[in-house]
This record gives structure tokens, C-alpha cells and sequence, in this order.
């Protein structure tokens, strides 16, 4: 076993400008290009492959607990629009606008969708009438637009792709516990797909969606100590029902407003992977949800035998169900490793004339660089079993990470420290005064990111006003 | 064997006014629903999943034939859009324009896509410089907006949703090529997966795609007679690579622009299933596109035995990869019934506490109302059987209709009778001259729908001019 140390010299490092490492992947592994409109990106195969990883893993999963994919409109009138009241607030400075159809002026200008909890609303009041019509548990595949002024790749666009839920419940109870089930599910998809231990939790009332009545979300921490948001899923009460005027008869006959939830996740993902377990020589991507999990890279593959043997090779391991590719481009074999380094494939297999002759072939682990030669007779046994081995590196990594980028903050003057060297959560009590939080961005630019599940009290008073607290948040600086 | 001959009474017969049965099977069946804004549909569960089946069974195909999916931004500035000519003038005046975002004037305006071509193009452009990189086989599922002024579900709308492929290659041949296997891949789906005989060729130059040397078309024959265009692929020769700049360094050191395609279905398909299957009772699905294939319909359900009995059948065909409901809602058995008709369920398996006793299922055949008692043993063996024939029998009665509705036209005289009586297509040699077509349309309102692959020359002369013909044309009226 060896380790590789070659640096890909087309990137910068990580410890020199996270930010721009971060672009620099997202354009050099072809995950993404940018358009002539600022905020607008191209998802390129590579990228746009990683995202499909996503829809297929979260569909089934959205399937199996009872959802039906549905799709409205692009475009949501300005009037329908303003009918719910916080929620027009939130949304409403960064919207894009359409004003004139052929050759006609829109009267009611068309706002192109930021998120359509309107329009599901607007449905909703027209097909339900009964509570043998309840639940409905709609989730919509699509591309949302939000005018932003500061955007990045995959981060914060102008344009993502998301998937958003919608659903509507007779009681408050079974809302509650869809908007739960949900989270549970995005959870999941972080630990068994992204290998990214998500923290889970409760949003604080300033940092909730607008017009819910309870989020919660999936927060992950990046390579550089920031937090990232990675999915939200909201419980509305019945504020939009009384808006929108979505009622039911139920079995009591009383006429009811229906109790409601929304969830999201988006392409941020992908920028979520890119942070969590990328390094200086690209992307890394775990087996799980990468496009290609095995690439196999002939050596003097104009030798006899060579192309066809890798040719065999990668046939045994499809017929496995595995994501194969034999590069059999005219480029060096140095070229090709960097090259499928870059694009952070989770297992790299060399071939040449002398392997053959012995039976075996070289593999090299992406997330470690670790190498082990493989005898031919047990690729069947061994490459499938290398895969989860990555799977679950990766995983424990970046929990260990998260592990030791979680701080408790007791005192108000360790927060420089925690938040600024240390770098990650600070876990503090808090009394539950948002001004107490908003003292904290001022002088630390970090935010109050979740109320976790899991985290027990640890004391007894809030660090920034020494009142009494019970809560406990995890503030981060964040994306 | 007995007929069902009850009629569904909630929707118009399809003798009495065909369209108006059609947009009473498209809302009663549940496919879709309207917005508030004129020709934006919601595709309801029932009518997004049968283009998820299409959507599935297209991915496929489309990545067996190397291609790899992408994601292109929903705007394209104004300037961009008018830079092939031929091209702005198909599409400018249905396009909707936004000109506000957030509190900014768009300087550029903003058309919200109506196809990718120009957005391809411009990426292409900066992607490719050698032979090495070509070709690129990029397809792109979303949707698209035309702001037309005649909307009806499915057919035509201001928004729907479709795939678009794009490719560029480096010659004339393999992109040329590319143009008819897509074009195969259609015709196969409409066989294969909606039962549907295309008819398949070449539109006339005036048919033509906006910015194509040749467009081919797969043609369908809808119930009433008129024809549905149901996918087209393109020819685009260099046009749009001279227009934007995608060129390449050959393998000669020459610079030559790239030959490129397009290529696309939508969800106009969802519309020709209908039209071309569709009966008195609604709905007729085909086995292979059906959301689902097999629906159960308890009988005395309170009965002990009896739900568990159709759950556990239910398990038995799932488990054979089978598609089934079973339907436990507490109305009566022959508001089930007439419900699952409306929705085309192919087949229909009841089972009370009679059938139990004898260990029986009858069935009911959605597309003729044939009947018949399957023994419990020969479950596994006799559903799959009977869907394959139900599949096969739709597509023998749509090629019957076809052929029965195809005739030659060698006098003129005869268009009467034939687009009028008859109704389909219209078979006659044509001169290539687009002044005897243009006179069939202003005569009897019919248009050029393809000049096929798989036709001979009957006649020798065009029955409108008299002159000489070497080309058959098939015309009809048409959506």
C-alpha cells in the first residue's frame, strides 16, 4: 500500500482560498458552467448526473411513503401571489416578473415561480371537499427562479433545481408528523447517499420559513467551518388553508381548514458534497451517489489484449450493478488519473500487459489514496466491497469533523475562539431572545442554524445575557 | 365472456362532440386540471405519471445510445435569442418576456425558453475546440413556454413539458444519422410503450422546424381522423455552428463548424394516448404506459376474508413487477367500477366471498369489456398474459384504423370524400410544389403531414396540378 501525493496543480488549495477551490472544482470536474445570465448555470453532464443520483435515491423513498408527483405552472399571477400575507414578504423582493406575452401586455404580470405554495394552495381549494379527499401528499419535481444579487454555483442561484412537497392533513397532529417523517427521510438520504451526517433540528422563529408556523432543517458543516442548510421542511398550521379558503367536511360534519406542510431539498447538495469531502486534488465523491464508481484506466493499451480485457472487466463488474467507464481516450495514463482524480471518482483500476500476465489488477481508493492489487478471481468480491469500504470512510470522516468542530460555548468571550479559530458550531444555551442571537451576528457574522433533536442542556444560563436558558442552538457562520 | 355495455354518463359521447369528450376525459379522469392563467395546466398525479412511464422508457433509450442528460437555464437574454435568423423569426412573436427582477429593469430581456437551441449553441461553442471533444449527445428534460393564443390540455399550451436532445457532430453523415435514430427510438416507443402506430418521414420544406435543413416527423392518426405531429428530430446542418461559432480542429488541422440536431417529444404524447385509445367510458390505457395496470375491486369488502384475500393478490402480482391497486375506499362496487373505467385501468380483477369459496378472480377487460373467471393458481401466469394481449390487441386496432383510414388520391376531386367522409389521411404523389398544398388547405383545411419512409409511388402525377410527381405526401387535417 502507497499513498498518492501527486497535487493537481489546476486547482488552488483549499487551506489558500476555500473559495475559490470551491468554484475551481465546480468548473475543472465539469460539474457546472456559467451562462451569459448572472445566476443561471449550466448543468453540465457530470453535475447534472449527480443530481439525478439524488431524484432516484429521494422518488423511491417519496413513493413508498404514499406521494404522488405532480407539476403546476411556471408562472404564478401577481394578485394569486400576494393572497398570503408573511409569505408575499418573504419572497416578494426577489422575484422575476414577466410582463408581455406575443405581442400582448400582462395584466396581471406573471411572476416566474420562487416556490409554489400558491398555486398548490390555489388546487387544493378546488379538489378537496370531504375528508374522504384528505391527505393529498403532492411533490413536485422542477426549477424554482429567486432573484439574488450575490449567487454561487450550486449555493445560491437565480435558478435551482429542487424538489418541493406539498400536503395537506385533516388533523394537526398528522401534519406535524409529515413534516417530521420528512426530515427523517432527508436524514437518512445524508447518512446513506452523501455519507454527510446532517444535524437535525428546529429553526428559530427568525430564521422560518415564510408563512410557516414550524421549520425544521438538515444543517451540514463544510470543510472551511461554515454551515450549510442543506433542506428545510415547514409545518404551515392552517394559515394558508383560511387564506386560500381550503376546507373540508369532515366526519363530524363540521367544516374544517386543512392542516398543512411543505419540504425542499435542491441542488445545493451537490454543493454540499463538493465542501464536505472534496481536497486539494478535486472533487471526492462517495460510491453511493457518484455518476461513475469505478473507472478503469488501461496502461499501453495498444497492446494486445489490454482494451479488451479492461473491456471484460468493467462488463463483469456492470453486470453487478455497478457505474463503470474504461477510458479508453488517446491521453497518457498520468493525464487519465488526474483527470478522474479531479472528477473524484471513488475507485480507480489500472490494467497492463504485466497484470495480465499475473491475474490482477491495481485499485486506488480516491478518498485515501490507499492502492492493493486484486487478483482477478475476486473482483467480483473485492470492488463491491472496496465501494462501501469508501462509503463509510467517508462517512466517519466527516462525522469525526463535525465531532470536533462542535464546541460548547458557556462563557460570551469564548465565542472568538470557537467561532473564529476553532471554526464549526458553537453549541450554546439560550434564553430564547433573538436579540441575544443578533448580538452574536454583529460581532461574529454567525447565525443561529438549529435547535438539534439530540443535545441535552448543559448549563443553565444563556453566555450572551446570563439569563436563564433551556434551549439549547448551534450558531455558525454559514452559506 | 360477456360486454360491458353500461354507459359512462359523465362525459360527452365521442360521436356527439369529440372535443368536448376529450377535455371531459382529460378533467373527469383526473389527468389535469387549470390554472388560473390561460394554457397553464396542472398535470394532476394520474396525468404526470403517465409521462413519468414515457419519461422512463425515453431515459433509457436515450442513454443505450450514449446520450447524457443536462440542465440548461429557463432564460435567454433577447440579444442571444435573435442571433440565428430564421430561428427568431419561428419564435419570437409566442414568446413571454420578463423584464423585472427583484427591484431592477432587465436592460437585456429575459424570454423565458420556448426551446434550447441558442443556449445549447452558446455553451457548445465554449466547450468544444477538437475533434477529440465530439461528439456531444446531450438531451435535456424541463419545460418550455409559447404564448399561444388557441390552448387545449396537453395539445397546445403555454407551458408543457418535453425532452429536447441537442447534439453536434463532425460531419454531415453522423449527425444525419443521429437525426433518425432519435426518430427511431420514437416510432419503437410508439409501438413499444403507447400502442400507437407513427407513421414516420420527412416534413415538406414549409413543416419544417425553424432553423432546419430537414426535419423528420413520427405522425399519429387521432380518432376523429385528424392527425397529431408527436415528435420531430432536426437536421440542422451548420447553420446554428456558423451563427454562434462552434467549430473544431479536425483531425486534418482544418477548422470546420460542427453539424448539428435536435430532437424532441413532449407531453403532447399524454393527449394522442387518449385520442387514439379513448372510448364512450373514458380513458383506454395501454398495459405498458399504465400508472396502473391492474386495479382490484373487493366485493362485500366487510365480509371477513375478503380485503385480506385482495391484499394479499395484490402482493402476489407487485412481486411479478405488475403495476396494482387495490381499491378499498368505502364506495360501491359499481362506483368503483365506472371510476376505473373513466381512468383506463387495463384490467379490472373483483373478488368477493363467492370467488374466495371457489378460489376464483373474475376479470374485466378495459379495452373490449371481455370477462373472464381465472383460478387463484393461475394468477401469476394468466395477469401478465392478459395485459400482453390487451397491449397487443390496442395496437392491432390503431393499425386497423390506420389502414382504414389511408386512402390514394389520384383526382382532385376526390380530397372531398376522402378528408371529409373518410377523414385521415389523404395518400397522393406530389410535385414539390408548395402552392398545390397550400391550395388543399384553403379548400379543405388540411396540411402536409409527412412524406413517409415506407411509401411507393402509386400515380405519376400531382391530382392538384397535373404535373409530374415522384413524391407521395400524406395530407390530413390536424391539431
Amino acid at each position: 500500500m502507497s499513498k498518492v501525493t501527486i497535487k493537481n496543480e489546476a486547482i488552488t488549495s483549499r487551506d489558500e482560498d476555500f473559495a475559490k477551490w470551491y468554484t475551481d472544482v465546480c468548473r475543472k470536474a465539469e460539474l457546472m458552467d456559467y451562462s451569459s445570465v448572472k445566476g443561471f448555470i449550466i448543468y453540465r453532464p457530470y453535475g447534472y448526473a449527480i443530481w439525478e443520483q439524488i431524484q432516484k435515491h429521494l422518488d423511491v423513498k417519496f413513493k413508498e411513503t404514499g406521494h404522488e408527483n405532480v407539476y403546476m405552472p411556471l408562472v404564478i399571477p401577481t394578485s394569486l401571489f400576494q393572497k398570503e400575507k408573511d409569505h408575499v414578504e418573504g419572497f416578494a423582493p426577489e422575484t422575476l416578473v414577466a410582463t408581455h406575452g406575443g405581442d400582448e401586455n400582462i395584466i396581471d404580470p406573471l411572476i416566474i415561480r420562487p416556490t409554489s405554495e400558491v398555486l398548490f394552495c390555489e388546487h387544493f381549494a378546488k379538489i378537496v371537499n370531504s375528508h374522504r379527499d384528505l391527505p393529498k401528499l403532492y411533490n413536485q419535481w422542477c426549477s424554482v427562479v429567486r432573484w439574488e444579487k450575490t449567487t454561487r454555483p450550486f449555493l445560491r442561484g437565480a435558478e435551482f433545481l429542487w424538489q418541493e412537497g406539498h400536503t395537506i392533513h385533516a388533523t394537526e397532529e398528522e401534519a406535524r408528523h409529515e413534516a417530521l417523517q420528512m426530515l427523517q427521510i432527508y436524514d437518512d438520504m445524508g447518512r446513506d447517499l452523501l455519507a454527510i451526517p446532517f444535524t437535525t433540528g428546529i429553526k428559530t422563529e427568525k430564521e422560518k420559513f415564510a408563512g410557516a408556523v414550524e421549520t425544521y432543517g438538515v444543517e451540514a458543516l463544510m470543510h472551511d467551518g461554515k454551515a450549510l442548510q442543506s433542506g428545510t421542511t415547514h409545518y404551515f398550521g392552517t394559515g394558508f388553508a383560511e387564506a386560500f379558503g381550503i376546507s373540508f367536511q369532515d366526519k363530524d360534519n363540521a367544516l374544517k381548514p386543512v392542516h398543512q406542510t411543505s419540504w425542499g431539498v435542491s441542488t445545493r447538495l451537490i454543493g454540499a458534497v463538493i465542501m464536505v469531502h472534496g481536497d486539494d486534488n478535486g472533487l471526492v465523491l462517495p460510491p453511493h451517489v457518484a455518476p461513475t464508481q469505478v473507472v478503469i484506466i488501461p496502461i499501453q493499451q495498444n497492446k494486445p489484449g489490454v482494451l479488451g480485457k479492461a473491456r471484460e472487466i468493467a462488463e463483469t463488474l456492470k453486470g453487478l450493478g455497478l457505474r463503470v467507464k474504461v477510458d479508453e481516450s488517446d491521453r497518457t495514463p498520468g493525464w487519465k488519473f488526474s483527470e478522474w482524480e479531479m472528477k473524484g471518482v471513488p475507485l480507480r483500476l489500472e490494467i497492463g500487459p504485466r497484470d495480465i500476465e499475473n491475474e490482477v489488477i491495481q485499485a486506488a481508493k480516491r478518498n485515501d489514496g490507499h492502492k492493493e492489487t486484486i487478483a482477478f478471481s475476486d473482483l467480483s468480491k473485492e470492488v463491491p466491497a472496496l465501494l462501501e469500504l469508501i462509503q463509510s470512510e467517508m462517512y466517519q470522516k466527516a462525522c469525526e469533523f463535525v465531532k470536533t468542530h462542535t464546541t460548547r460555548v458557556n462563557e460570551y468571550e469564548d465565542f472568538n475562539h470557537v467561532l473564529n479559530e476553532v471554526t464549526g458550531y458553537a453549541e450554546m444555551m439560550w434564553c430564547g431572545d433573538q436579540g441575544c442571537i443578533d448580538k452574536i451576528k454583529e460581532d461574529f457574522a454567525a447565525t443561529a442554524r438549529v435547535m438539534p433533536f439530540d443535545k441535552e442542556a448543559f448549563n443553565d444560563h444563556c453566555p450572551v445575557c446570563k439569563r436563564k436558558a433551556e434551549k439549547v442552538v448551534l450558531v455558525a457562520k454559514a452559506y
